[in-house]
């Protein structure tokens, strides 16, 4: 048994709370935050969980051996750090940082201590993404030609953080799982409608040595909810809805190939319009399977799925887009 | 009675030929199509109409005093420009030209004849648009703050322009219409995947002096269809779904205003989720509006709704665009 | 080159008519209607058909060989018999006849004279029942245990007939078309809201010998459109959805197996929840190939797919539903 | 507080279990049921809540005001009962029992002992049925015409009750609250697929004196899972969809008139196709609101809105439906 302490019991707490309480390597001893309704709340749901105001409380607690942080983006580095200097293993809510400094920090720290340090990329660990990476891995869509995701609903606006820290965060972890290779620059723009200046719609486009493109759009000003991936391979292409309730994934024998390309100006395309398949998805909550993947690897010793390399880089591309949104849309090269 | 010749019997001419047809105040006397098999097939449908291999045979008939020009893009300059100096009135397809030079020198020859010039922006004429037109205009929808359109699918390739030209151009045909604003600069992305070095994935933004934003995304090579645009306005919202087969606009009480912004570090934000309402939309096929406008254009020596100012100003917008293409996004001035 | 006159120009006539003149078989010669503004839209489309304004220029015509009778379905008894004996080939729009006895009486006279007596059963030549017709042929859905049909809209209340002989008419054509077997009883219920009193809400199920069922609802006074038969087989299980554009027939593989039923207080179920299939349907217009089916019987002497014998069918079931209905739903048998 | 024991740990049980904890009057003591698994599942969730095997444990438990019975059906009388009998307020899944009689001699029961007794006719508490209800009373939809109701799905075979007594339950709870009036008669066919003989596939009409009729198709053995209620109004008509994330209530401005009906030869409709409006409903858990009730009827002595009448009479339908099943479709009157 592992015991386990949650820092922050806002919007994403519950769910994590529920997938640590239900799992039994787990026993959650703590629960902590600042606002006493919050911890109404969880008191009235687990009289058995310590409802406590402070992080501290958890950090400091030499009872405790791992800790999952699911407060504001703008805490992570600091509760991290502390985390792992106090000897525990540490499951840090997405982003992982504010910068990749940070992030790189914390991943010396990680592994100078010896402990798990990994990033709740919560859709690595849902069945559609898992299908989808095994129809991927297995050359079932031949070579990607591109990425075109949309996020946007009428959502939460952050206190801390853009639209892009907050949704397009979704999209690279799950874009970065798909393929091996990392975009070479990022352009990005995005428009804020409050005063705050944190820009509420962004549109972000990845460029890639191959010739694949990202295009990601995330919005939190929409009057539709929209979570939709296109993916186009050179030998099928895959929609992946996630508001469908059941048939999340689908695969077109759709597409395209040039016939001949010797003459430019008669330009020969053979069209493809073949059948549709909509493979049978593992329907298991996400949470549970990352909740897991946090026990197993303390336990094992071993790499999580969402680890802190993937961590680390869809830091590193959330940074270079902001960058590009100050600057207008100019291409900002990645390494 | 007008008598009407059509160039171009492809994909559009058909449309086109039978709503002039049915029109009672045109009689449409030749087509022309070079090649065989198109002339074949407007022989087996209307046996009363002439098939002609050149579009000279109706350019120079005198007994014609319209011309529909429904050939390639490449082509609309050339016939528009011969048929104005015959004397002819002319409706040329969308876009009306391939650079806004050859656009303007069509207005000025259009003006000092007398004639009516107009370009098949077939969306103006939908009752769909009419209606969204009409909340704009009665300021049920408040201030625009953004526009976000997708129009995707496994499309035809065109031979002679990009995808913007092809598809962009009917979402920037809207969105002229719908605002009186016009864009202050484009930035354009775009990727071909085939040697013509043709873009067929582009995604454009507009910016706009207000601080309203537009963002439009097309693809040729898009597994599932999309037509949606989405309007953001401090009022209220609209999803215009052209997909759905009645229920295509869909207005959104629902939207955020911002509290109190005094203190940047407390961003208060008040959301609504109110009531959506579905209005019922004129369901008349949209290309007999656009004949008709034509018609009592050229009878009443009215403008058209779809007149040539609009057409060059998409014209104006895609050009801006294919140098930001090329120019890697780079944000290109409009006047 | 067959001479066809086409009665009626109606709702259903301007979709035959099209077919006919596209057909390179058929030369429309007449088309019959007795409305002058039907006949005004007739000429403005079609100039080279002669219009005219009753049945009998078309039926006493020696010009003519071929018939196509798309007028109310109290008039198909008397107008076909007259193009029977006028040594005529007929296509009767569906159903067929008014009553089981007036079908008879017309195939007789049709195999009597030699002549090709076929009816409008239109779904018959879809692509999507094509292709579920394969599938079920082919064994890929096992048994049938049932159909489950789902035919509403707002729709125009037919002066003649109820709203089963209207609607129904479609999915006993279908569900005929696809099993062997033939219902051994009916049962239906109706409800007027007029005062006409014919049925505008129906529901008919069919019993069949080998224990499937199939239950059709129909009604001319939903406010959504749902043109839905869900076919529920013990190895698989189709939806076919007809307001889908493109994605109509899905096939689930999905079901159920009863794992041993010696215990009745036992019962053991496995569900089996596996893949789904959308296979491309060929996209023609479905007319068309009725069209063409209606030549080639012509041409070569074979039975169109959608024969006299179908039409009988659907006419026998659509009787003793009537007569259910009247009788409350008593279970009528069939033969 | 309420000291509470709930009856049942299976399918809904935890639904039922976690609305209760989370209320702040209830205190849930002790939770039965006879699986060692299911106890284990509850204790890892609620380790505070004393697990137990049978149902006499809390039945017998003088701490105990309160009971919620969440077991199969066939119990529900005897649980009950005891309950009642015991001085213990009662909550009971639906159906309310296995007969009329038996809900009957539950409903003396606790009138006689001053109790509350009541129903988890779930839907009541939706926010979709309270607007719809507030709807229909406020005469914003007319004169009610018809209800048409789908609920099919692959759903889990009940051991002890067939489909109706499963799912119809529901949406005869619903029409019974939208609508004062009480059916007159009731038909329906079943079919069952295994040799359990319990219907997996049912279809029930309600006959009622207004002329008024209800449809419900219910399936255990669909590939598809529908859940949609059509409402037929006089001067308006909706459609709840429950499978629709937020949209679930649509209201159309849509019918038909009759003009004269004089002459019953000349049909004259007049068509209203005019604007949809979708209003927005209350999210809360529709558990929440039934928990929240039964807690205040034993408070304020109140009437709860899924009483025992409303309980009894859906009972009393279910059982005429079953007779009829049997009977082949013979209409089998109420009262």
């Amino acid at each position: 048994m592992i015991n386990v302490g949650i820092i922050g019991y806002g919007y994403w707490g519950p769910n994590i709370t529920r997938n640590f309480v239900s799992h039994p390597g787990f026993q959650v001893l703590k629960v902590a935050d600042n606002r006493p309704e919050r911890r109404e709340k969880l008191k009235s749901l687990y009289p058995h969980i310590e409802a406590v105001a402070t992080a501290e409380e958890i950090l400091h607690d030499p009872g405790i051996q791992a800790v999952a942080i699911v407060s504001p983006v703008f805490t992570h580095y600091q509760f991290a750090r502390e985390a792992l200097k106090a000897g525990k293993h540490v499951m840090v809510e997405k982003p992982m940082s504010r910068s990749s400094m940070e992030a790189l920090d914390l991943i010396n720290l990680a592994q100078s201590l010896g402990k798990v340090l990994m990033v709740d990329h919560t859709f690595l660990y849902t069945g559609s993404v898992e299908k989808i990476k095994e129809l991927v891995d297995a050359g079932e869509i031949g070579k990607i030609d591109y990425f075109d995701a949309t996020r946007i609903n009428l959502g939460l606006f952050q206190p801390d953080v853009n639209v892009i820290w907050d949704l397009a965060a979704h999209d690279l972890s799950v874009i970065n799982y798909l393929t091996q290779e990392r975009p070479r620059s990022v352009q990005a723009i995005g428009k804020a409608h409050t005063s705050s200046g944190q820009e509420n719609i962004a549109y972000l486009i990845l460029h890639y040595e191959s010739g694949m493109i990202a295009h990601i759009n995330v919005s939190w000003v929409s009057p539709v909810k929209v979570r939709q991936m296109l993916i186009g391979g050179t030998r099928k292409m895959i929609v992946f809805n996630d508001i469908e309730p059941t048939e999340k994934v689908k695969i077109y024998d759709k597409g395209f190939s040039v016939k001949s390309d010797e003459d430019k100006d008669k330009l020969l395309i053979d069209y493809r319009h073949g059948d549709v398949y909509i493979p049978k998805v593992h329907m298991r909550e996400a949470l549970a399977g990352m909740v897991d993947d946090f026990y197993q690897s303390i336990k094992s010793d071993k790499e999580p799925r969402s680890d802190y390399h993937s961590g680390l880089e869809v830091v590193r591309i959330l940074e270079a887009a902001e960058l590009s949104i100050k600057e207008n849309g100019r291409e900002v090269k990645l390494n």
